[in-house]
């Protein structure tokens, strides 16, 4: 083929490039073939559109050309030309070039594939216009995550993966290990010595960076984790993964108002950033599941809306004098279930709510108590549709009330020296939270089966690719 | 305390807060105490310097606040002033609170802590000038990363951490599993039975995302991975650790050529980055230490510089015709060295060198054929001071030359079903390359080992924090 350097689709459709020879490389979506000519459509993942190219049998290869089957990898050359039909601009083929053919075996036929069978090929399923889309987005969102935090002085922080610590005193864990498991050594009382094993001692995935950023924050002020997490928890739900990303940012001096301010804030700008940058995959998903023809709407609407700021004893109030029938109780000390919390966005308020001041029951031992003696500073981001979204706090900073908490709980300090240095050595008021990313995609693009918004799920009995 | 909003000390010393009331909150460096006032040292991690206030004796707590110790969280509220001192600006103090005292244990006081020490509090560290400037060094570099690609149209891939591959076909991996090593299952012929374990097969912590970055390729086009990797070799040296985070970008259409020329745009744009956005820092380090007072000259330099682009084969003429003794023989088909890396970068061109098309024994089975047989379109770009920082080819995109080639090392097909039909449908050129974080990290920031450029290292007998 004649040189010409590559042009991306985006570029194209962009505007601007009409009358003029490009070259394009793609995969192939589609032939249609009359006598004469032949249409072909080819996407290249840069963007939402496809581009469609007219060949006639002018074309020195066109019997070739002209039944190329869906999936085949091609390089075509041709001029841009301003169109009629779905998109501004179409190409009149000149040149085409097959880079690679595919068959009839190809799993990825034209329409009809269910997201079942697309999970089974998910090496090819970028190759959708679903998936495409998904994960443009979650490109998108992910670089809104750090410009969000560098814009306003947050430093990315990578806390471990592998860890010998627990950082929820709860979560489990999966254990990582260079042990034989056919000759595991073990001491004189034949308990397993863990020392002989990589770390010395017994390690695991991490099931949050939230105990490390708060040493970073003590240091450098404002810092976020973005990273994966891991529960080892045999859930089979369309919203548990086994491994997923989680962002914590955990900052310096500030009280819980503050936090819960930049959770809203934070929510707001991924959404906007979303809305402003993936316009066409936004659309495209809209259309593709009539269950969200509203994505667009309900987007918009949180991004311009004002959060409601409850505390948990008001949601509790709001509930009981719902005259709403929950199957979980909602006397005050118990946990808030997803029906709850989605009465609160979807039904009495219609808006994201922020609940605040929880049952110290009901959260992990190293939020802030209140006065009160029974409450706890932290707070929870929920939105319609989705309920909780965010979990966060502001941290106890005090070293003998977070003791005697743990002392309450049964918990080794031993293993927390270093955590609770930092209430040891100039304590400062600080506090964070948690976004689930997958959570929130779940949320933008409205697809509802957490596998579909992450390139290569992990969940129980699956870890292909 | 009156109530102020926090000031960052970055944005008093960005210039323009003179002659106006502030309150700032961070750590006590020291306070020298005369007898009408004392000068206290803060610092908040937001940027390299750090505030002096100067407090006098009509502070009312001013015998609390002339005796503060190292380490000690304060808020102080005052009038910002210019200075005639070190720094352009100072504070006259008016009121000062403490948030959080220290005592005479706090482990970092004034000088003379050494590397190793600060390693054993790693928890403690980034509130050192060191570590703060190497950390926010590490924030903006990972901005960078993302940025570049950005701005290039690639996207963001979230390769899986957890995985049944063995993405190099040879790499020591960690086992993550969730069996009970007291108890584990086994089949009637005694074997351990994995398919009871989390996943139904063995697992362990991935090597590289590579291979899944090429499935997305095939799809989006161009994208990158930017995320934590895993060797369980026992390697304690200066430059390995256990778990480190690696860039991989992979991108559809692209020859050697273009993966190089990608290559040395991303290197001489992190390094400028880093010049542009961390001056302070960079300065400091260059300060801290005697062998590091040529960093930024030779960041300058790199960032100005043409890279060469040699082939293996005249690497090695060079090699053989330089009258240098090696330690390691430089006949042909003999991996490169690091001496032999260092005289041509170090000693030869005095500049970044891309060495290209290597003997296919030395190099991975994904590497794409020469016609020669004995090469492959492998490519490694080693800088002055450090050696090879990245390694990458184009990818082998010829189903039956692959084939063959894993045939050849003995490799499964079958276990690289997913990855082979990459190749049988709509395959096409494609090549990337992975750049390990840390490497440039050290690079930039003259640091010597490893462990200092990542918050908590993870190395042969070490997993603390």
């Amino acid at each position: 083929m004649s040189e010409l350097k590559r042009v991306a689709l985006k570029e194209i459709f962009k505007g601007g490039l009409i009358d003029c020879d490009a070259t394009v490389k793609g995969w192939v979506r589609s032939v249609r073939k009359s006598k004469k000519f032949s249409f072909i459509t080819i996407s290249d993942g840069s963007c939402q559109d496809n581009l469609q190219i007219i060949a006639d049998e002018t074309i020195s290869n066109y019997e070739e050309v002209s039944t190329m089957l869906t999936g085949t990898c091609v390089a075509i050359r041709g001029k841009l030309v301003s169109s009629g039909g779905r998109q501004a601009v179409e190409m009149q083929g000149m040149e085409v070039e097959v880079l690679g053919s595919s068959d009839s075996t190809y799993p990825i036929q034209k329409k009809g594939a269910t997201l079942e069978f697309l999970r089974d090929i998910a090496h090819l399923r970028p190759r959708t216009n679903l998936f495409g889309a998904v994960f443009r987005i979650r490109h998108a969102l992910s670089m809104a995550v750090h410009e969000f935090f560098n814009d306003r002085g947050y430093f990315y922080l990578h806390s471990p993966i592998i860890t010998a610590q627990d950082g929820e005193g709860a979560g489990e864990m999966f254990k990582v290990s260079t042990f034989n498991p056919n000759d595991i050594p073990r001491d004189d009382k034949g308990e397993i010595d863990y020392t002989k094993d990589y770390f010395g001692k017994q390690t695991g995935l991490t099931v949050t960076g939230q105990l490390e950023g708060e040493c970073y924050a003590m240091g450098l002020g404002s810092v976020y984790t973005f990273g994966p997490t891991f529960r080892a928890e045999n859930s089979n739900t369309t919203r548990h993964l086994s491994e997923f990303w989680m962002i914590e940012p955990e900052i310096a001096f500030a009280d819980l108002e503050e936090v819960a301010d930049v959770a809203r804030d934070f929510v707001k700008y991924l959404i906007g950033y979303a809305l402003d940058n993936c316009k066409d995959e936004l659309e495209f998903l809209t259309k593709w599941n009539k269950d969200n023809s509203g994505l667009i709407d309900t987007l918009e609407h949180v991004r311009s809306s004002d959060f409601i700021k409850i505390t948990y004893t008001e949601a509790i109030e709001i509930l009981n004098a719902s005259g709403q029938k929950f199957e979980f109780p909602t006397e005050w000390g118990a946990e808030l279930q997803t029906e709850h919390e989605k009465y609160l966005t979807d039904v009495h308020y219609k808006l994201p709510v922020i609940v605040t001041d929880y049952p110290s029951t009901c959260k992990a031992f190293y939020m802030k108590q209140n006065e009160d003696g029974k409450t706890v500073r932290a707070m929870d981001v929920l939105v319609p549709g989705v309920g909780e979204i965010i979990g966060g706090s502001q941290r106890e900073e005090s070293y003998d009330k977070i003791c005697a908490r743990m002392d309450d709980l049964g918990m080794e300090k031993e293993d927390y020296w270093w955590y609770l240095d930092l209430r040891k050595y100039g304590s400062a008021p600080h506090g964070g939270f948690g976004l689930g990313f997958e959570r929130m995609l779940m949320y933008v693009t409205g697809m509802s089966n957490v596998r579909d918004v992450i390139p290569f799920p992990r969940t129980p009995n699956n870890a292909e690719f």
